[in-house]
């Protein structure tokens, strides 16, 4: 079917364009990548170089080009080149003639597809088949397979090795680059680089298989950062040749000799060829989806969207390493491959009910990044953990001080989102309050749990005031989830949420004092606290300010003094806009003084605690939605989120749509602007929408360990069926219009409750229920 | 003696100009200003109109000339109008041919000359002599005499009336106006106006007397805003002509019948006369200057300044009733003729010493304002008294939320100085204080003064935070005096005046439950407290946070995190500026995130409170003294007074020239900016110079009830000579670099204690003391 003016689903797993549009570069690039959570390979002809944007991301590789610039990833040196010459002419998208074009995803496997059929001046034809794909068998290989078919007898020429003119945001990131051959034959091409600031050695090598047709000579080119061979075929009508790349990336953030190790995957992978690479990758990708996929009966495009962003979900989350998700994934630089409080809010989700080992990975990176919050809150004043806004290796805030500049004077602008920003660590005791209500894993809250949960505790008692005259402790100069209004009182979602984080540390420390006190002890004793902290932490839960709902109208006021501020929507407030690229907050935005947010800021609250009942809910949605300006992608999904619960279908349907395209569907001719590149990603609105699905139009919450379904499925659905894993048990839910099925897995260790509407039933192995509605 | 290339003095009570310069109209039109607390006349010349700034300001008829639009006074039709033509010629400044021009002010009763021999086309010469006064006789009053001589036969002819014309910053502010004349005769002519706003009846009468010639015909005219009559006179060579001229002003905030009284008050004086309205006008200034008076010896410069500056302080002050210092006082409607903490912390000083019922006055207009203040907390969200950044008639808030422009983008900016300037209020208590202590003064106390110091604690109480991790009250979210600096936590100075103002208001407590339990009752009452308030009172007192000086360096920083700021000298700061208009502090001005104040702040509190050694001082003047910009006229005289007191005297006598000379040396071309009126006074720099000479080179301070004088002269004087009363007590303080002699009034009722350095010594009625030094 025709997804859009551009793009087509067959299966639902599949999504293709057959025209190449040049303007789309950057969106396409990031919508055909393939990834492993290792590395993001953007989905860029091979042909390509830095200046189409063709970009291969590797996590943990973060460096700062010099003092004052953006600690970011590196873009490593491109090992998958490949230029085809025919007839002596490069084939081109944007020159000759292309025929039959075709750039398809295969969301299944992961697996890029493009195929073309081409001439140049000679008008011999060739048709080309690029596949690729990064592999979860071993996440350091990238594979890739070339096939060259003469449709015409030709002079067919093939450059491919390693491109190291790779493009980066924030400046040049390797210090030293040698590129050359492994042994005496060009069989292996090999390129070392090493990082500016704390020299990290990467290694990328690659090899190729050659089969069909043999070159009638060979040879090797080196030239500034590329060194490639040039082999060059004398081909007949009917001839094809195949070609095999295999590359492998390491670095001596994970491995003492990269260079070695890469050169060994690459030789390793070259024996076993690629039909077999891409079968070890395929069998992962198999127990991914067993356990991850969402199935919509009735509606073909909700079905390809749906696993678009579960898929990406998947690809940007590393699975190798306790390393964070990054806000724009592997697709990019931008936003410098750190976790924000997204990773926790709405990419950690999915994976507790999926692949529940990798919310403990998410969530032992940021114990790991402990020290790191703690020098921050020291930094700034406080104590415990004040968690960074941008998060990389070890957690100390690489979000800088200037990050926009007024575009009107050129000023950098001192925005906040490194210290009032608060929230961030509240959302990660939410987080792992989850974690261990999904799974139960006492173990990690006695290694890791309860230590993060004190500490950030810790922090918030180091942030809160006592107004003695109201009895009642505040939070003063915050910044909500909506950025556009910094500098706020008793934000109503970092109140709650704090609170929250709080009630759970005392659970926590109740439990470990019954469970583990001796750990109990050692944690006291790091964190440096006695049980004076924890009289403190229950004097804060009984009299933190939590803004009720009014009696009369169920609002709730998002920040003290909200309500006050100028009454105007945003598409009234955008015409005051000076220039179009303004920033609209902090510091004179246009924003700033206005009831319009940036995004869902109270309704964000109503995503994440299940404490309002629906009117509220409904309330405050007609009276912040429509001040809501949607600057932030995390923002559709809650609104679709939040809708259905406040049953507002055709909302929801909207924001659903909304959040689920974000990238799919992107139309940018903008490529940067003020000099940062603005493709990527956008990875919490793919995990906001397995949530809009999940926890929205299947009405998913867990009750005192109850697993409940309140189904509000979209009319366009005939029903939707996904898997869940809870405590270890695994179910297959099934929902639509009349009825919930739950299966419960035949290897269930434990009988679990399901409730629908007012029914609980219990589900034991190999059992399933059928509830109507 | 030539003051500058301009002024001259002769006697250290007069200055003068010998020439004309166009481009100073604003300036002159200020210094050369006559006035009396009710009214202020601005010292331009007769013919002109309110394209050179004619102004008579009158207080108490603040007006908004539509909502939204600033409320000010109004500048009242012009009743001194009086042009002179020769043989048709009319008399100006910028034609025809001037001699022996001279413009100049007595200061001793604070009367404005100007004369001038001038020709038009005829080339037949006559001298005016132009001079006038405002009236402290009846403060409704001014008067004029304007003489005409003619050098040359001539015709000249006299248009005088009154011109409706006036000029105003925000606004036509009279709905209607009427001129006319009285009776049957042009003797008397009115003109009546009414404000916009609240309907506030002003009267305008003139009349004159003519002496010398007689006119050869009179008409009367009246043409739109403007009433007069043109007399006509022959004149031969030597005949002079002696017109006087009298106005009175009245409006109905005052008296039932406007009209009325002011053609009545003008028939009482023309009856009386010149000369005797002169006299009676003179009597009250020699009384003033008896209690006033600062004399220099060895300084000429240092003498007319000093003079120039009490003079400004004292005919700015209301007398007749209780009302604001107005921060330009009534020199033009710049400010609003409002009250800032100005009032409290620069003009009312001098008056506690000189004229203490006024400074009972002006603590009275507070007392009076105290439900506007209470209004302003309430609709805050706190409660007690939280006075007006700018404040008029009733307290309410005068200060806009959108004061100043950015001018780089024309977008109002929302400033915060009135909503988290708090200072204010404690500012208030300790001018209160002040005044109880410079008088003793228990009535006052009683009925007003216990009232507002409970409010403004109460005020404070619901603004502090207690932060309980650290067991101290903190004060969030302030603007100190250093207004490049808003949304700082913990300004020190800020701190020190509301833990002064609650334990003032502690002392008061205490004494009105031993003096006047039942007058507390009914302020408790009032103020809606019980002794929990005062307990609360007690424990913010004894757990306020105050910033010590840090032992090794002596530094207290201006408030948490200053000292991280960038660290940049002012003069390096101003190069980034774009536009040399554009406002230095919030949001986005290049002194926010720099370690550079608009004024003093730490500074501002030791030169109110005399709690840290002399060592602090200096530590602290030689941090922030560079780190200051000055871009406030309250700068120069608090680093003069404490430069003294830090034994730094180069810099005291710089920052004291600097501070003495703002208006009278101002050398200024622009005379609007952005819509706005550059010029006036500014009072409460007037105020500072009796503070830097009094309280800074004299070192006079109250311990204890002790009169201590630390004098530490600057080189070029020889003696300085103040009269200083003190409970009602009138001494006569002569210091030199040798000795200190106090002398007391024959009439003294008490016998006061003087320390010089160590030595305390008593001096009874008549009996002097002299210390050596």
């Amino acid at each position: 079917m025709k997804l859009n003016d551009h793009l087509y689903t067959d299966t639902g797993w599949d999504f293709y364009e057959r025209e190449f549009d040049p303007e789309q570069i950057v969106t396409t690039g990031s919508n055909f990548m393939i990834g492993n959570g290792y590395m993001g390979y953007r989905g860029t002809f091979a042909e390509w170089g830095a200046d189409r944007y063709v970009a291969c991301v590797v996590t943990d590789t973060w460096d700062a080009a010099e003092p004052g610039k953006l600690t970011e990833l590196c873009n490593v040196p491109n090992p998958l080149y490949l230029q085809v010459r025919v007839d002596g002419d490069s084939l081109s998208a944007f020159s000759g003639n292309t025929q039959a074009y075709e750039r398809s995803m295969d969301l299944r496997c992961g697996r890029f597809s493009r195929q073309a059929t081409w001439a140049g001046n000679s008008g011999n034809r060739v048709t080309i088949e690029e596949e690729k794909f990064a592999s979860y068998d071993n996440v350091h290989l990238l594979a890739m397979r070339y096939r060259v078919t003469a449709e015409d007898d030709a002079e067919v020429s093939i450059m491919t090795g390693i491109d190291g003119r790779v493009w980066s945001i924030s400046g040049e990131h390797f210090s030293a680059v040698n590129g050359g051959t492994e042994g005496d034959t060009a069989d292996l091409i090999s390129m070392d680089v090493t990082t500016v600031q704390d020299q990290v050695a990467i290694c990328v090598a690659e090899g190729i298989n050659l089969s069909g047709v043999t070159p009638v000579h060979t040879t090797l080119r080196q030239v500034q950062r590329r060194v490639f061979r040039e082999l060059t075929f004398q081909m007949k009508a009917g001839d094809c040749l195949v070609l095999e790349k295999f590359a492998a990336i390491y670095h001596s953030n994970e491995v003492a000799r990269p260079h070695d190790e890469a050169v060994a995957a690459v030789n390793r992978v070259k024996a076993q060829g690629y039909d077999a690479a891409l079968e070890a990758h395929k069998a992962y990708w198999d127990r991914i989806w067993a356990v991850s996929d969402i199935q919509i009966e009735g509606d073909l495009e909700s079905q390809l969207l749906a696993r678009f962003n579960v898929f990406h979900n998947i690809i940007h989350t590393p699975t190798h390493d306790q390393l964070p998700i990054g806000a724009r994934g592997l697709s990019c630089q931008v936003y410098q491959g750190a976790a924000f409080w997204d990773q926790e809010t709405f990419n950690l989700p999915m994976f507790l009910y999926t692949q529940p080992e990798l919310a403990r990975h998410i969530l032992a990176y940021r114990h790991a990044t402990l020290p790191g919050a703690k020098r921050k809150a020291k930094r700034l004043g406080y104590y415990g953990a004040y968690f960074a806004w941008t998060s990389g290796k070890t957690g100390d805030e690489l979000f800088p001080d200037y990050f926009f500049t007024d575009v009107l004077t050129g000023r950098p602008i001192r925005n906040h989102f490194n210290c009032w920003q608060i929230h961030i660590s509240p959302d990660i005791t939410y987080a792992l309050w989850l974690y261990y209500e999904a799974t139960g894993d006492w173990a990690f809250i006695e290694h890791y749990g309860a230590e993060m949960a004190f500490e950030i505790a810790q922090f918030i008692v180091s942030r809160v005031h006592l107004k003695v005259d109201k009895n009642r402790y505040e939070l003063i100069r915050l910044l909500g989830p909506d950025e556009y209004h910094e500098n706020v009182d008793n934000n109503a979602y970092t109140l709650y949420l704090s609170h929250f984080s709080l009630e759970k540390a005392l659970i926590l420390y109740q439990q470990m004092q019954q469970r583990a006190p001796e750990a109990l002890a050692a944690i006291m004793d790091r964190v440096g606290i006695d049980d004076t902290a924890i009289a403190h932490w229950e004097d804060i839960v009984a009299r933190l300010y939590l803004p009720k709902p009014d009696p009369q109208t169920g609002l709730i006021e998002q920040f003290d003094g909200f309500f006050q501020l100028e009454d105007i929507r945003p598409d009234d407030l955008r015409q005051r806009l000076i220039d179009p690229s303004e920033y609209w907050g902090w510091p004179n935005g246009i924003a700033v003084n206005a009831q319009v947010l940036k995004q869902a800021d109270l309704l964000q609250l109503f995503a994440m605690l299940d404490i309002f009942p629906p009117d509220v809910l409904r309330a405050n949605f007609e009276y912040y939605e429509p001040r809501t300006e949607h600057g932030s992608s995390l923002s559709p999904s809650v609104h679709a989120l939040i809708a259905t619960k406040a049953g507002l279908p055709e909302q929801a349907w909207q924001y659903f749509k909304e959040a689920a395209t974000i990238d799919l569907y992107a139309k940018s001719k903008k490529v940067m602007s003020g000099g940062s590149f603005l493709g990527g990603i956008h990875t919490a609105a793919c995990g906001g929408i397995w949530l809009a699905i999940v926890r929205g139009f299947a009405g998913f919450e867990i009750h005192d360990g109850d697993l409940v379904f309140n189904p509000q499925l979209p009319a366009a659905w005939k029903a939707l069926r996904f898997p869940l894993t809870f405590r270890n048990n695994h179910l297959s839910v099934y929902l639509s219009e009349s009825e919930v099925v739950v299966r419960a897995d035949d290897n269930n260790a434990e009988t679990l409750t399901v409730r629908v509407g007012e029914k609980a039933q219990s589900v034991a192995a190999g059992e399933s229920i059928d509830a109507p509605i």
